[in-house]
């Protein structure tokens, strides 16, 4: 676009959320019953806006990859969120204050306490504390959680303290925010009043199906799942192909503890997920070289570890090359989605890429980085990108029995040594009766490191002695069962279970940060908003403004309407009674990047003025030249000048 | 298209389904787990197809009317569904059979057996009964269900009376259905043991937000009451204009007592919902003529309630002028539905619209009629399309107090008499204290024929005596207190509750129908199946076949993907070394319309050939040209003989 955004108003977020109320962005869902908090309805520029987004994801990705796109359901059985680990592990911590039954979330509390703290110490030692955090809409929350700040100094190594636990909010356990809790003497905020010892909140909204109850669900808290119970499918449709990637874009579900921060911390939301499978012996990326130059800021694991955020900025190769980032696929994926972030409007000096810390990261993920943008909410996790080595596909195979593998034809057959078991099948029926089967099954599921283990007490005792779920009591086996021998095999086939490198968005997140990198003010006036959104995710591209409702100038807003439908882009015509100043000013609002006006001259020479909303510079040209620059910019991604060179500048 | 699909092979269901699931078009989820009844994934080409029918459903409703498209959470809050009437009546009833435990779905259960019964009686008189009713799936499933069918004999009486009923299957209740179930003695079908009398089961699924557990909430079953809700805010998106349609796309959720018939009946699916608002004292619609010829297929509820399922054939324009279809507006979305639904694959031959019986129709619809697509599981309501008059509006106005209204400025004021109350506010606080303010809201709610009664009893007993929900006792109110009067006043605004006209789309069902009615087999070879979806829908558009893997070949391939990627037309590279015609024939059973062959030919001249799936017809020409034809039968809709004039008949 032109990028001239002259302005001298400071970023307001009251003013943001005015506007995004009043133009139907989003609003709270039942909001004539009083609200849900975290639940927002989306009105038509909101739609639209979010369409567009979804549009240039699945073009930036699925296409771009031709990756394989897949729709699960929402509702899913208990067991496998069970096998997947959400049952057990995906939660939150809160605390309960028992007088008041008031809930807060327990790392959420520390944070909020402790740096309300250290702005007490800052006003105390007479520095300033930024603007922004000043405004309307903070003061009235803290009074409603966090009392008035006191001015109160602490001592430097309190504060030291203090910023190095921040530094680490998202890395502790709930014990241990129990222990600072204890330790900072942290109450309930309103009241003072002490609180409970935090327990873990399942996050994950349950529900039966069916008509007896019997069968216990849950909706999603990600869509990451149904895609990995497809993946047999998915690599026969591919051809049997490695490696390759399924995509999923669908509503995921999170019982937020207490949901703030409007679209940031929400309770039904949009995802967009990859998930690229891989062999784990080679995480090289075929179109890494396409990306290895492009420079990025990186806030890494040991930099946060040590109390510090400082980034470091180096291309996504030198990255890669050093071993911060463990490998191509995930590199080349951390350099998509800045592509795709930056592209769609977000602010590339206000977006980095956070690593996850050991101890925030889930055990079996070998490396996690989150692209992070800048809001006045602080820094917030919009995208992770993490490799989940081969933890789904191998937990849901054991779980069902499915092999959920890649069979991969050796260009030459190998000669391996594998340890291998036979069996006595025709003494199993009557040494075990009913539980033959298990047991067979239990015996050829085992892996070579048990074979080896079992191998040796098999020669050294002449019998095994296991346990086996599903039956009573030890099972023994003796040799004349059972015999395990390390054998030499010639393999014509690797049969591997590949890993995953996930990028998961949070759309609603991304969305909520473009309009904050976007928002501004025209010159000296608050009122006059404008949200710069890029042409190509702009609800509406353009707005078509006859001067007057004279009748003369009809035919020709027609005309030019025509055109534009057939070119099918999106606009609006404001023939309204309005001054053409309060109808633009309408449209700065809803982000309409271009305005066509159509005057006295237009009815002459079929001549029509296009206005650029950031700049307000206008140019004028034929219908057809005018659409056509419309066109190139919008969908070709042409700068202003370059695609308005045909049109003369014009002055009104 | 080309329109010759040429083929001796009878339209068998299995091999459709064998064909869906191995294209990986849709699948049950959940699988490896064992899956859930009613819930299925859909693969690549199932969501391709699935997004093409949405993209078009966009562009014929939401772009072309210009509606306003909304985006309602699903989880929503007890009270909006209570209010609505959901919580009391979106149910199906149940019947159990004790002994077994097994739960069967009391209409589905009485239509099931007296189909058997019928069909039993035409095998016992000799008569033939269709053979696709007879295939190994149907068998499979009546074994489990209906015992197998008895060649029983019926009087003709009772084959009268079991047609009637089955003609007004969908218009009982639940005591009458425990009626029929009684008199005709129906029983367990796989067991013959005797059932309770069908009990309601509400089909909503319940959860509950925050970590309170106390706010308890619904997956919605429809997008409508998220639209109702968000009434007010799109009125004054819109200007404050009227009529003016929203729109809503996405999941909804029934706990299906017994789902059935793959895509058909499932638990969890995608809608596309229309609420148009609309003046009750006007309900002409502004493009009603460009419709009123299109002949339709209609079955009024006249017919069905005289045991008939014949079919009337007439213009929307007479249906709409005799006053079988209500109004204008509402005949004009059925013309919309039918234009829409053949577009995109439907066989108009099997698509009737089917008015809802008065004893089937909500209470407060004033009428209602169903797109129904002939399948090889019978009739089945694809698109619903309501009056549902004032009636969401009005019960979510009452329960929240805010006015769901419009306020239409008065071209000429008008002068009405009207009951007003007047209240004499400061002995209120004094004589009712806290409850001054719910008495007060009580009485200014009032309708004009409720004050007109109360103003009767006031002036008559010169007092009177009410109850207030809320408030304990009698409220007893004297002249003192308040005065009704009616009293002449000059109105500039008529205020008024608009009625809803409601076109609601389940995909899931059209897309399973087109299914069903694009498939056939080639030849006589039953297992050369084809896809026939339009190009405007099909999941790919075009399958690029290099002759052979040569290297020779290679640029010119190259060459025609980059400008099918210029062009946005999706599609794929098949250089597998399987035959051409095994390329072509897995792209039939994926409804890919078009195939380009490159062959050495193309090296030297870059001509390719075009092949049209349905006729196998060929064509050649320059790529340019080739690539043009696509396009303008694919997005113009233009026919395959136009299309491709300018290239010339190619012989293999």
């Amino acid at each position: 676009m032109a990028g001239a955004k002259e302005t001298n108003v400071p970023f307001s977020r009251e003013s943001l959320e005015q506007l995004l109320k009043r133009r139907f962005f989003y609003a709270p869902s039942f909001e004539i019953y009083g609200g849900v908090a975290g639940l927002f309805d989306f009105g038509p520029p909101g739609c639209a806006f979010q369409n567009n987004i979804i549009d240039a994801w699945r073009k930036h990705f699925i296409l771009e990859e031709d990756m394989l796109e897949v729709e699960a359901t929402m509702l899913t059985p208990y067991e496998v969120f069970k096998t997947s680990g959400h049952v057990d592990r995906f939660s939150d911590w809160m605390c309960k204050d028992l007088k008041s039954g008031e809930i807060f979330r327990a790392d959420h509390l520390v944070e909020e306490v402790l740096e309300s703290r250290l702005k007490g110490d800052k006003l105390a030692r007479g520095e300033n504390i930024k603007d922004e955090e000043e405004d309307d809409e903070n003061k009235k929350k803290r009074k409603k959680k966090v009392k008035e700040i006191k001015h109160v100094k602490l001592d430097d190594k309190v504060v030291e303290e203090y910023e190095n636990v921040l530094a680490q909010i998202d890395g502790y356990s709930g014990p241990e925010l129990g222990e600072l809790i204890t330790k900072f003497e942290i109450t309930n905020p309103g009241t003072g009043g002490k609180l409970e010892p935090p327990v873990e909140f399942n996050l994950m909204f349950d529900t039966a199906i069916g008509p007896s109850g019997n069968l216990k669900a849950y909706l999603r808290p990600e869509t990451a799942q149904g895609q990995f119970l497809n993946f047999s499918k998915l690599l026969e449709f591919n051809n049997d192909k490695m490696p390759f990637a399924s995509a999923s874009i669908g509503k995921s579900f999170r019982n937020e503890i207490a949901p703030r921060a409007g679209l940031l911390r929400v309770r039904e939301f949009l995802m967009a997920e990859i998930e690229h499978f891989v062999d784990p012996e080679d995480k090289s990326h075929a179109k890494f070289d396409a990306v290895k130059d492009l420079k990025l800021k990186f806030l890494p694991k040991g930099v946060q570890e040590s109390g510090s955020n400082e980034l470091i900025e180096k291309t996504i190769g030198e990255a890669v090359g050093s071993g911060m980032v463990d490998n191509e696929t995930l590199g080349y994926f951390i350099a998509r989605i800045y592509l795709f972030l930056t592209k769609i409007g977000t602010d590339p000096s206000r977006l980095r890429f956070r690593q996850h810390m050991s101890n925030e990261m889930a055990h079996y993920a070998s490396d996690c980085w989150d692209a992070e943008l800048e809001t006045s909410y602080g820094w917030i996790e919009c995208v992770g990108c993490a490799d989940r080595s081969a933890y789904d596909l191998s937990v849901h195979a054991a779980r069902t029995g499915e092999k959920l593998v890649v069979r991969q034809p050796l260009a030459e057959p190998r000669v391996v040594e594998k340890f291998e078991i036979e069996i006595a099948k025709k003494k199993f029926g009557p040494r075990f009766r009913k539980d033959a089967g298990v047991v067979e099954k239990w015996l050829v599921s085992r892996t070579q490191c048990e074979l080896e283990d079992l191998g040796k007490e098999l020669k050294k005792d002449g019998k095994i002695n296991v346990q086996i779920k599903g039956i009573e009591g030890n099972i023994e086996l003796d040799s004349d069962l059972i015999s395990i021998e390390k054998v030499k095999r010639t393999e014509h086939i690797r049969e591997y279970i590949p890993n995953v490198i996930e990028p998961s968005f949070g759309i609603g997140r991304i969305l909520y940060s473009i309009f904050e990198h976007q928002f501004w003010a025209r010159g000296d006036d608050a009122e006059r908003g404008v949200l710069s959104l890029p042409p190509i995710v702009a609800p509406t591209k353009v707005l078509l403004v006859p001067l007057s409702n004279s009748v003369e100038l009809q035919p020709i807003v027609k005309k030019v309407s025509n055109v534009l439908r057939k070119e099918k882009i999106p606009f609006k015509v404001d023939d309204s009674s309005a001054s053409i100043g309060k109808r633009y000013a309408r449209n700065d609002e809803l982000g309409t990047p271009f305005g066509i006006t159509i005057d006295f001259e237009s009815v002459k020479d079929e001549s029509v003025t296009l206005r650029e909303r950031d700049s307000t510079k206008q140019v004028r040209g034929s219908v057809k030249d005018v659409i056509d620059a419309i066109k190139e910019i919008t969908y070709s991604e042409v700068s202003w000048d370059e695609g308005t060179s045909k049109l003369e500048v014009f002055e009104s």
